[in-house]
C-alpha cells in the first residue's frame, strides 16, 4: 500500500506541476520562472499544511523526490508546451486524482499530528487546493480553484470521509481509499456535467 | 473577563468575515469562494501570528468556533448581500472593534510566548491586518489596509500600550482594555474625520 | 568575521527595503504602506525560511535591528524618493550583494538546522528571493525576480557552493565567502551583459 501511496503522491505532484508550468509558459516567464511555478503548484499546499501542524521541515523539503518530480514536469512543460495543452482531458483526470490523494493524505497526516477532525478536514483541503492558489497568486490572478466546478468541495468531501472514519474508530487505509474515490468521483462528475455551485447576484458591477 | 474576550474575539471574527464575503460576492465568486474569502479574512492574521511564534496548531484550527463563526458570516453574506452593503456604517464600527481586539490580544499572546515587546507589537499588528491582506490578495488587488485611514497605525498604537505596560510590569487586563480603547478611538476618529497619512509625490506615473 | 556578516546582512536588508519602498511610492501608497513594503521586501525571505525550518521566532522578529534598518530605509525612500531613483546603478550592485549574502547565509542556517543539502540550497534561494516575491505580490504584480536576469539562478549557484562544501566536509566560512562571490559575480555579469534564460514560445497570446 505504502508504495502505491507514494506512486500516486508523485503522480499528483507531477500533474499539479504541469498545471503550474503551463500557466508560466502562457505568461511568458523564463525557464526558471517555469520551474518555480511548477514547484509552487506542486508543493505549496503540503508546505502550508506542514507549517500549520508544526511538521518541520515540511515533507516537500525533507524528501527530494517531490521537488525533483515537479522540476521534471516543469522542464517537460517548457520544451513540450503544445503537446501538453493538447492533452487537456487526460491531465484534468490526473489532476482530479492528485486532488483526491492530496486531500485524504493531508487529512490523515493532520489527524496523526493530533488535530481535531474538523481542523484535519480543512488541512486536507488546504493540501489539495493550496498549490493551485499559490500558482495563481504568483501571476496575480484570482485563484481558479475558488471558481472551478466543485473543486474544493470535492476535497472537503474526501477528507470528510477520512475524518468520520477516524472518529468512528474504523481502519484508516480503506477509509482513505473510500475518501479518495468520493473526491475523485465528485470532481469527475462535476467536470463531465458542468456542475457548479451557485453565484450570488451582486447588485452593482465588479470590484 | 475571559468570556468577554471570547465574545469580542468572535464578534471581530464575524465582522472580518463579512468583509471577506462581501468582497467575494462583488467579484462573483461562487458559494464556496464566498466561504473561503470569509474564512481567509477572519483568521489569516491569527494564523500567520501563530505560525511565526511557533504556536502550532494555530488557534483558528484548534478551536472550531472561529471558523464556524466565519462560515456563518459567509453564508449570511451570500444570501443577504444587499442588506449587509446597506449597513456599511455599523459594520465599519464593528470592524474597528475587531481590529482593536485582535491587535491587543495578538500582542498579548506574542508576549506570553516570550517575544520581545517590539516583536510583540508587530505580531499584534499582523493579527489585526493579516486577514485584510489575505482577503485582498485572493482577488489580486493591493490590500486596502495598506491605504485605509490609519488602519495599521491604530493597531500598532493599541499593541504598543500593551507592550509598554508589560515592560513597566503593570497588570495585563487593564492594559489590554486601554490598548483596545486607544486603537478603536484612533480608527474611529480617522474614519469620522478622514484622517490619513501623507503620500509621497511620485515623479513619474504609476507602476 | 561575525561582525562583517552582520554588517553585510544589514546592508542587504537596507537595500532590499529601498526596493520595497520605491515600489510603494510608485504605487502611491501612504507613509505606512511605504514602511510595510520596505519591511516586507527586506525580511519576508528570511521569515519564510525560518518558519519552514522551525526556527521560531524568526530572526527578523527576534532581533530588532533588521526591522529597524528596513524602516530607516523606508523613511528615507519616502522623503528622498527621487534621489534613490537616480542611484539605480549603485542600488542594483548592493542588491546583488544582498542577494549573495542572503542566499549563502540562508543555506548555512538551513544546514545548521539539519536539513539536507538539497533542501538547504532551496531555502537559501527562498531567503534571497522571498522578499522580492512578497513585495511584488503586495502590489498585485507578477514577481520580477521570476523574470529578472539570472536572479534566482545566481542565488541557487551561491547556495550550491555552500552545500557542496558542507557535504565535502570543508570549513564553512571560506565556503560562504566563495558562494557569495559566485552569486554576486553571476548576477553582476547578468546585469552587465543582459544575460537571461530562454522563454518558451507560447502558441496563443497571454493568459
Amino acid at each position: 500500500m505504502s508504495f502505491l501511496v507514494l506512486l500516486f503522491d508523485l503522480i499528483g505532484t507531477f500533474v499539479f506541476a504541469l498545471s503550474g508550468g503551463t500557466l508560466a509558459v502562457r505568461h511568458r516567464l523564463d525557464f526558471f520562472g517555469v520551474l518555480v511555478l511548477s514547484c509552487a503548484a506542486a508543493v505549496s499546499g503540503g508546505l502550508a499544511r506542514d507549517v500549520m501542524i508544526g511538521a518541520q521541515p515540511p515533507a516537500a523539503l525533507a524528501d527530494w523526490r517531490y521537488l525533483a518530480t515537479a522540476m521534471v514536469a516543469g522542464v517537460l512543460t517548457f520544451y513540450r508546451h503544445q503537446s501538453i495543452e493538447h492533452m487537456r482531458n487526460p491531465v484534468q483526470l490526473f489532476d482530479a486524482a492528485g486532488l483526491a490523494l492530496f486531500a485524504v493524505l493531508g487529512t490523515g497526516k493532520a489527524l496523526a499530528f493530533g488535530l481535531s477532525p474538523f481542523a484535519a478536514v480543512l488541512l486536507g483541503m488546504i493540501s489539495g487546493i493550496g498549490g493551485g492558489i499559490a500558482r495563481d497568486l504568483l501571476v496575480a490572478r484570482t485563484p481558479v480553484v475558488l471558481r472551478a466546478e466543485l473543486y474544493a468541495v470535492a476535497a472537503l468531501a474526501g477528507g470528510g470521509v477520512v475524518a468520520v472514519a477516524h472518529v468512528a474508530g474504523l481502519p484508516q487505509t480503506p477509509a482513505m481509499a473510500a475518501g479518495a474515490v468520493v473526491c475523485f468521483g465528485l470532481r469527475f462528475m462535476a467536470i463531465r456535467h458542468g456542475w457548479h455551485l451557485p453565484v450570488a447576484r451582486a447588485p452593482e458591477d465588479g470590484r
